[in-house]
């Protein structure tokens, strides 16, 4: 999980690291918004880390948009495979 | 899978199934848009099935609306469990 300006990229970790950060993110003072960032299987990741963050703990939180889209992925084989990604903008 | 009007509800089975449902039902005579809907792991499938569907099919295809929340699954041992769900709307 790495953590560039306001964008949280979801990976294999459980739900609640990510919630976490997402917290983490908008509790700074001058915070007005953060992005989830994932692709393949951490999308669903994504969607649940946008989910428990707003049900749980910011009721306040709302999306404000949400992207898909498809990266090309070099392979070690040579090549590329396609992978889906998606991107979430929660808004305080 | 099952169809329900121009709703395709997503599943376990391989995305190509659910590309060839979308394209089906958006080659009916009167179809304009079509609703992938997804819960839990299978979300990860919706996404890429839009983005399969689009990419390599039907190119004049846009993604229209993508919301997602949360259902409450009824648990065999009593109580209720969370799960994400995701709707994304595709048009011609």
């Amino acid at each position: 999980m790495s953590e560039d300006e306001n964008i949280v990229y979801i990976g294999r970790k459980p739900v609640m690291s990510y919630v976490l950060a997402v917290i983490t993110h908008l509790n700074r003072p001058d915070a007005k918004e953060v992005v989830l960032k994932a692709r393949g299987r951490a999308i669903t990741t994504a969607v649940d880390t946008a989910e428990v963050t707003r049900r749980r703990f910011m009721s306040e939180l709302t999306v404000d948009k949400i992207s898909i889209g498809t990266e090309e992925l070099p392979q070690e084989v040579g090549g590329t495979r396609a992978v889906s990604t998606i991107e979430i903008t929660l808004k305080l």
